[in-house]
């Protein structure tokens, strides 16, 4: 009898989980579920760049994709189970009790988003990260070398400081803090002490600037002197962090009740979903492997004989075992690429549909008709048009930071700049210029890892933009001037998350045996245009200019 | 009985005519008529940046501009009409014969482009500006002096030499050139030899290196070296030049009965339509009178004794009595200003207009009015959203070079930047950058005259946008930090040329007099905003500090 797992995909928005036959890496079902309170805006305030999840919205959708993904597989399937994991956003931690529960699961906290898992993209700690990042720099160690040199409001000890400084309620009752990505394992292993909680290695070593060299986390007396409501957490963190191949435990029979499989089966270690996306990519070394959606992330894994102890300025991270157990795994990305294209549609649809729900001209249904057709065919639209632009009629140049800079040398007060405009500027130019743009962001993540000494052979794409929109990636592989290869899957994590359940479980010895077995194989490869690749060097040092002068 | 005057005024794209009481500055009936050749789009190549006029298209709209004013007015009018006068844009000349007619009036000229008038924004002739620049400046004496010393495209010789090197039959055919408004005076009063036709002191004062102290045009040994399809041009133009005030002559007999007036009419000199618009506008020493439409024209007079030989660098151009006679008129402006609020309109209703035309939601008759009510409406909502947005809700900020810049430091090249963008900005926010864009660039021209010592004591707006956006105005005033009146007539450029056939006609000893007994008032004072003034100070450093990065 075949063997199967489950992958789990928890993104931003939503959750997916895919049941995988582990011999020949076939998906059988996939199911994806909206979390409920995020959807409604609870929690969440985006005029202060707050976004907070609820855990429960994390077990409602568990619940709901792993029932609907088998129960659309046939009979006996579940039966056949042998593992799961999970990959998930971060970082996104939370603080919790004792026993390791989120404090938003205790009574009195169900509503407080400072109990909840403070979403990757929250940037309320700002000023928590600058502090951080002055400290780091003025310390006898830089506890930042291994995440390129520069903390980000993004991560875990600026959260949990913002957080604690924030909330006296929380800072009374918060004992430790965890990741979502080892939240999921802890709860379906039934893990009831959080210092017996496994640690993602993905998570703590790129987030939480835990590092063997230093033994672990920062010392107690730089975090204390970073702020002293930090004082005595090290102590009721961890010391050890793990790669996600090895097994957490097996299910509760309470959560092998609720999900409908049997107390055998195995529970992987977590990791951020990109990571587990690189490994459902098929990575390898001197492979550049992009997750390209709203932002991107962009992982490389590189053998320990390889790149050694360099350590490579500007990008997110740099972490032995990230990836894949055995590498250094590297992480980079841009902090928007498909959100400046719904910028752009919403700079043109907003105001349109103000006015077409005013006009006089159309029915009620037919406003509302009209509207969703501008969201819906907008990009398509300013796409097939930009595409019959010749290079040489637009002069229209612009930089990505639309969201800040996440890579190279993070910076979250930069600012995104359109320039070369002229009364014949056109929508579809600028939509190019954009899109220009966003790979030029790309080359410049790119030219670091090689600047560094980090090869690059090959480049494959995963994620919503490398599959739905060929003139984006026909575009970034003129900028690069490199091929460009996109996975069959539309689910490179969970397939990824997939590998690890099947390595965890011990069908394979080692991922990379899992990713032989279970790959999806490419659905396309870009070539670059050698006319374009020519005309984009030149522009490229436009766009280096101008993000020098408007930086 | 009272006396009467016609003011004439040809915009760009329609000319119109008043018909006003000598006494009381009334304006008894107006007309409007565009130009048929030029709304079909004949003769002009926008992707070229190539604008050309037909005269026939002029001849056209003054007899129906003329006969249609004087039919709205009490009987007996007509005959107490006592002078006409002409103001046109500029620079727009055209190739004429001996007799002083426009080549394509000739036979086998008529669908010519090159034989036709020239206009204003016709920007062709951008190497040959660049070529007289750069002689000029090797030169012994530099002739662009009294014209800001910077020759643009849009001028007088640049667009002359441009078609002469581009059209071997009007390089074989023209004997001479011709403004545009000298040559509606010549053609009522029946000139029939160029070199007795009156040339205007406005015209080629300010642009066409006019100058007494060079006895009158450049030598023809600068005109040679600058081309030798120059050679003889000189001698076969003009040495004077004469103030607009001046009569030119008497309607013929032929054209006082195509209009249905007398030929005792006396017609007045010809002028740009910003010079009479200022002096319509009740211009004065240390007032800057701005026509903001478009783009802007702006205007100030300055006494003998106040402003002497001093040269004011980088402005259009100063000229004595292009104004008002007796005095120094300046000139300045920006290349676009109400264009770049269009350019805004048009970026968002054509992909909207694309995909309604394409939907299967509503009939073809509902998306004609969809259309055009966005296109009617789109400025009035952005404005009515951008005028609620805090100041300090929008960190965009935008330079206002969509047309290149006029002034200060005419440069055709410059193109316009957006910065300051995030995923938070919003179609209001970028446009009320524009407004503010328009409104530094604005700031920049006020601060050339006050650093190069011409004082300014008062603002006069007038134009379709003085008249039309409030919001504009205001944050004009803000920007600038000085109240702007603006004038109650919406005609103050015919209503300026009322004043000169008024004072050709001998009504008035001169214009100042005309201008106190016909001036309109004003209609409005908007008074700057302290707290607005202050963060404008701060902005406006910033915008020139953009303008200086991305020059």
């Amino acid at each position: 009898m075949d063997k199967y797992v489950i992958g789990l995909d928890y993104g931003s928005d939503s959750a997916r989980a895919v049941v995988v036959n582990t011999r020949t890496g076939e998906t059988l079902a996939t199911s994806v579920c909206y979390y409920p309170r995020w959807k409604q805006g609870l929690y969440c305030n985006p005029a202060r760049n707050q976004y907070r999840q609820h855990p429960q919205d994390y077990i409602d959708v568990l619940i709901h994709t792993v029932r609907e993904s088998i129960a659309a597989c046939p009979e006996g399937t579940a039966a056949n189970v042998v593992g799961i994991a999970f990959d998930t956003t971060g970082s996104t931690p939370c603080f919790c009790d004792r026993t390791g529960t989120p404090l938003a699961m205790l009574p009195g906290f169900e509503e407080n988003p400072n109990a909840m898992f403070v979403l990757w993209k929250d940037h309320t700690a700002v000023d928590e990260a600058a502090r951080i990042n002055e400290l780091c720099k003025k310390w006898e160690i830089d506890y930042s070398q291994y995440e390129g040199g520069i903390y980000s409001s993004e991560w875990f000890w600026a959260k949990a400081l913002h957080v604690l400084r924030e909330d006296a309620v929380v800072r009374e009752n918060a004992y430790s803090i965890v990741e979502h990505c080892e939240w999921m394992p802890a709860l379906l292993t039934g893990v009831d002490d959080v210092h017996k909680l496994i640690r993602s290695r993905c998570a703590e070593g790129h987030k939480a600037m835990w590092h063997p060299s230093w033994d672990g986390l920062p010392s107690e007396k730089f975090l204390v002197a970073l702020d002293p409501v930090l004082a005595g957490f090290r102590e009721r963190l961890f010391k050890d962090t793990f790669t996600a191949d090895k097994p957490v435990g097996r299910l509760t029979p309470e959560w092998a009740g609720k999900l409908g499989l049997s107390t055998d089966v195995v529970v992987a270690g977590g990791a951020f979903d990109c990571h587990f996306g690189a490994v459902g990519a098929n990575i390898s070394p001197r492979t550049f492997v992009r997750v390209i959606g709203t932002s991107t992330c962009d992982i490389m894994v590189s053998p320990y004989d390889e790149i050694g102890d360099k350590l490579i300025h500007g990008i997110c991270g740099q972490v032995d075992g990230s990836v894949i157990p055995g590498m250094v795994g590297l992480e980079a990305g841009q902090s928007s690429f498909g959100d400046v294209y719904a910028w752009f549609k919403r700079l043109i649809c907003e105001p349109a549909a103000a006015l077409i729900s005013k006009s006089e001209s159309v029915s009620e249904e037919q406003k509302k008709a009209l509207v969703a057709e501008l969201e819906d065919k907008m990009i398509v639209e300013l796409t097939k048009q930009a595409e019959k632009i010749a290079p040489e009629d637009s002069a229209v140049l612009a930089t990505d930071w639309f969201n800040g800079r996440r890579t190279p040398d993070a910076d979250q007060r930069v600012k995104a700049t359109i320039t070369g405009l002229t009364l014949g500027s056109t929508a579809p130019m600028v939509f190019r210029a954009l899109v220009e743009a966003t790979a030029y962001g790309s080359r410049a993540i790119v030219e670091r890892f090689l600047n560094e000494g980090v090869k690059i052979e090959q480049v494959i794409g995963i994620g919503g933009i490398a599959l739905k929109s060929p003139f984006v990636m026909q575009t970034l592989s003129d900028v690069l001037g490199m091929p460009i290869k996109v996975c069959r899957t539309d689910q490179a994590c969970a397939l990824g998350a997939a590998m690890f359940a099947a390595t965890a479980a011990g069908i394979y010895p080692n991922v990379e045996e899992a990713q032989k077995a279970m790959n999806s194989g490419f659905a396309h490869e870009y070539q670059p245009i050698p006319a374009n690749v020519e005309r984009y060097n030149v522009l490229y040092k436009q766009y280096i200019d101008l993000a020098r002068k408007t930086e």
